[in-house]
């Protein structure tokens, strides 16, 4: 199994590269490839444009303009105001709702969590990002397991996945990948709060994230951008020499397992639903350094990476280790993927897929063309029969221009976003796999999004049993449905009624969204029983209680430790006194056991803001380097005697 | 004018205070007042109970309960469900909301923008926090505002104020207080970003924010914890030398022009609608440093501050110079206050009052007792007029448990919040005026709110022109309202339609939302208009086009600085080459105009995500102290080639 060479046509010579920069040989930026100067009249960016109708909406105006985004297409629209008035999405005031919506919070680091149908924000999880409210990274236990995994204080992320049980969400753990620094991340659903994180030493761009299915035993991390491994100096400027790898963490505990490193690039992951096959899609099987050298190639992979057979490889030292992980060699050429069960499989579609997602029932593996009009069906129990694994595709449908995602109802349709022609479309799966290639016939319906959707997800739609009422489409333009708020704009997460077949898909809410939500999970709320109150046994740290010996001051050298309980109204301790230079260690326990009661030790001017929700103890250490009387305060509005909730940290001069 | 020595009964000795630890007399941690160990055994707090209808509804279960939480009085309730069928509060997609609502982020550090009715969140604006998808706190520029302001990573924000002109609201600026740190915050509605923070050096905790009205020449913050002035470690346990301040800064530039200090605590803040006064309350007359101490007194104030009177002082050369900033002294004995004309009036309200407000015709001045069931109703005119200002209390009415914060409509109606009762109390301001103190007649309504309201704010009430539609209460609990999330609970703002005295106010809307805001301005969406791209004459940076005279990398030493425009889908440069060591400087402009088209710079484990908006330009300095290959990428998905809108990073290591 090798590539083609004239997979890389843009070898030897890039065709955009222009020198631009020149120093002396000491300096280390002597060239540096330059975008070509005037963007305005550039080459088109695709000198072989695909052979099946590529971008036939965007013909008019040019590839570069069809792909570079959808605004001229909808400028001249009228909006869409066209709610189903039939459709009964509200949720009156002392209601719930029916669904928990996880949605990423892209480049804010966070989660979001919604209630559907009625798209209120319920919930924020900090996860890469600090966030003072909930006191994340702000106490010592949540600073250390940021600085652990790399000391940022933000991420990117992307795909929020429940962990499963037979196919269906357990209620036990949330995923989610930190595309900036290459982490994984786990959420406890009990307590809403990221509880550990990953730092995966030979990936950069951990972009794709999902579980294995159908129980999470495995959580993947799929490494989107190309570096050397390990990226430590070497190979700079040799982008041949450069790879990717599929990282494996065990759910619980949430450790790195083993990498599978691979040539290509990697994207988007799903799992089948039988426990054997993990796809990613690779849209830089070219190894390019730039998008003309990325995209020149007709196809690139959907990559199928065999679990049992890849676990085999390792428990048989098959392996080299790379910055203490295992890393099992997937490329093409590796001698594992010789023989009848190799290790991975390259199945070809057409250029620079995107999204990958596997059909309820785990027949099939659906690809996103993203630079080509179709979706590719990939039919996952031949893969296990076939010698090449181009014979594993089954069907090819054209859907439109730039589609990216499939979702999933319970009626065997599919539904897939038109990132340039601000669609979705709704089709038919056994009857893509029943027409010819290429053909439009299995498409159902096209609605209208705004704009220029991103992910999409039906309910349940990643389980084995899609709930088939609602989906949200993640737009990644608003422009003209919100009131403006300057020149950021939320993103529109728009709910749709998709119930009824006969009627059709139908536009409910409209949801504005901060930057930037791209993917999510949305779980029946009856799966899910998270926690009110803390359970101390849960928790690393004693129990501050409110006794006498509990609670103390205690000094050791210029080291002095505090314990003490905090409630309505009080901190355990209605001052401390300690020394300029001092560092000091507070330990405190919110010892309320009624829900909804949370404190906060608030310090004004040393940064710290400790939450404590009902049982909870958090403790925060920090150098008292500032002299005066400093109010603690509690910075949860908790009685009609919160104003009055304080405690003096009074800072005696060392002079 | 002086406080009888009977307001500080606990002096001598502080009831509540027990030897607790000692050590050496080397060691500065020798005594420390304790709360009371067992504080389910604990005497009630108020030793003394007001002598009005203290608390009636909280008499069965004792002060304490009554105060440290609602919940028992709520929790056999039968939830609400009453949403009015006939009020139209829906948005429907593709429709735009009628006005913006700001809410503070209280100790998230931020702003969320609101549309009404619909109560989407359609914007987040960091303000003393760090946000990265917004890239605040990530470009030079916003880290230095962030660092020359304490350096401080999160702040809360409780009273978000827009400027007005001729008391309406004129789109301009948008003001807010940080309650952690001493500071003010200046967003620019242009733009809806942070534009410049003031610290406050003499202030800690300033709580309430307000412009002065009828136009926003002056700006208030108001320090609510009692501190040395300056708090450089003297006077550090002395509280009797403790003090607060009233600071005033200029709207625009926004500079901090002078402080007034006094004896007392001060609190929540509102501004006369004259140019003249200025009120806050102070629940600490006492100068307590424990709740038993600060609640001990039967009245404590509201404090009106004469604007012009105190800036003739300031002309006059009559003021101390405190860490840089000229302070008045406003205290009960400073000569200021002798005389016809004092600079400070103090007027007598029942204990530890909490929210103060001006009616919208700028008669009264309207303080809530917190700790006793009544607002008092000053009347701003009879301050000029009377020797005693306790004369210029012209109305007092029984509202409830609880009364904290009071909004208005444009019929005469005041409404107050009930943090005890969980309720609402419409009330008529005239009747209240007219009728005895301490009556309860002049209560038209009390509704139910869900639960523990602490705010609440109604269309343009703080202007002189209120709406009259929309009522927005602010609850600290939310409890059963929404699913469960976890041990920290959203907050819960709920939407009430105000504008049929006949049917009484209508709940329409529970809206989650994250801890938590504490005070909101509702303004009319076309008093409003932000750009939806920068001008870039507004920014300090130069814009970088695409020409190629614009696009370099230069070295000098170690320094190295990049200028390099941005667009779909490309960065100046596709690569970067750097040695470990050196320090970088990137400038980047998003050359696009058009709206909603944001990039971003984002490095991999380099902790750098700059976002840069259409036409605007930002630069990012760093040290690349790791060797290695990274991939600069937008993190803003803007095209369907958004993944590959990337540049390589490429540090090549020092030996």
């Amino acid at each position: 199994m090798s590539r083609s060479p004239d997979r890389r046509p843009w070898r030897g010579e890039s065709p955009g590269a222009i020198e631009y920069h020149t120093t002396t040989d000491h300096e280390p930026t002597t060239t540096h490839r330059r975008t070509d100067s005037n963007p305005t009249e550039r080459e088109p960016l695709f000198p072989r444009l695909p052979r099946r109708g590529f971008m036939k909406a965007g013909a008019a105006t040019g590839a570069l303009g069809a792909l570079s985004g959808c605004i001229g297409l909808l400028d001249d629209e009228e909006p869409d105001t066209g709610a189903a008035a039939d459709v009964d999405a509200e949720v009156p005031p002392g209601e719930l709702d029916d669904y928990y919506a996880f949605l990423s919070g892209g480049h804010s680091g966070d989660i979001r969590v919604y209630g559907v149908p009625s798209m209120r924000q319920i919930m924020r999880i900090p996860v890469f990002n600090v966030e003072s409210a909930r006191g994340y990274g702000f106490d010592d236990e949540s600073r250390e397991m940021l600085e652990a995994s790399g000391g940022y204080t933000w991420g990117d992320t992307h795909h929020p996945r429940p962990s499963q049980t037979d196919n269906t969400y357990d209620g036990e753990w949330l995923f989610v990948n930190d595309k900036a620094n290459g982490r994984m991340a786990r959420i406890d659903l009990e307590y809403f709060e990221t509880d550990a994180i990953i730092d995966l030493p030979n990936q950069q761009g951990t972009h794709g994230a999902c579980a294995l299915m159908p129980d999470t035993r495995l959580v993947f991390g799929v490494g989107e951008l190309r570096v050397p491994i390990p990226n430590d100096g070497r190979d700079l400027d040799d982008p041949g020499e450069y790879g990717s790898t599929l990282s494996a963490m065990s759910a619980d505990p949430f450790d790195h397992e083993w990498d599978v490193r691979v040539d290509c690039n990697l994207d988007n992951g799903d799992s089948g639903k039988e426990g054997e096959w993990f796809f990613t899609t690779s849209y830089n099987s070219e190894e390019g350094v730039n998008e003309a050298e990325m995209t020149s190639a007709d196809t690139d992979y959907v990559v199928a990476f065999n679990v049992p057979r890849i676990e085999e490889a390792v428990d048989a030292g098959e392996y080299e280790e790379i910055n203490g992980v295992p890393v099992v060699d997937g490329t093409e050429d590796s001698p594992l993927n010789d023989g009848d069960e190799p290790l991975v499989r390259y199945i070809d579609v057409p250029t620079n897929p995107h999204g990958v997602s596997v059909t309820p029932d785990g027949q099939y593996a659906i690809a996103s063309g993203k630079l080509d009009p179709t979706c590719t069906v990939i039919q996952i129990d031949r893969l296990n029969e076939v010698d090449d694994p181009n014979d594993a595709v089954v069907g090819r449908v054209n859907l439109g221009n730039g589609p990216l995602h499939t979702a999933y109802d319970d009626r065997g349709h599919a539904y897939t976003t038109l990132f340039v022609d601000s669609q979705v479309v709704k089709w038919d799966i056994e009857a893509a796999v029943e027409a010819e290639m290429g053909s439009e016939d299995p498409v159902i319906e096209k609605h209208d999004v705004h704009y220029s959707p991103g992910h999409l997800i039906a309910a349940e739609s990643y389980t084995g049993d899609p709930q088939g009422d609602w989906l949200i489409v993640l737009n990644k333009l608003s422009k003209d449905r919100f009131l403006p708020v300057g020149p950021v704009f939320p993103e529109n997460d728009q709910l749709f009624y998709i119930g009824d077949d006969e009627a059709g898909m139908e536009l409910v809410k409209d949801t504005p969204a901060y930057p930037e939500p791209h993917d999510a999970s949305i779980v029946r709320a009856d799966r899910l029983d998270p926690a009110s109150v803390y359970d101390p046994a849960d928790l690393e740290l004693d129990f501050v209680s409110a006794d006498d010996e509990d609670n103390f001051i205690e000094r050791d050298g210029d080291q002095v430790r505090v314990e003490m309980y905090n409630m309505r109204n009080h901190f355990g301790f209605e001052d401390i006194s300690v020394r300029e230079g001092d560092e000091v260690t507070i330990r405190t326990t919110n010892i309320e056991n009624e829900e909804d009661i949370l404190h906060s030790l608030a310090i004004p001017q040393y940064d710290i803001n400790v939450k404590t929700a009902p049982q909870e103890t958090r403790e925060v250490t920090f150098t008292a380097d500032k002299p005066g009387v400093y109010w603690i305060y509690c910075a949860y509005f908790c009685s009609a005697l919160h104003l009055e909730m304080r405690s003096r940290l009074l800072v005696e001069p060392a002079d």
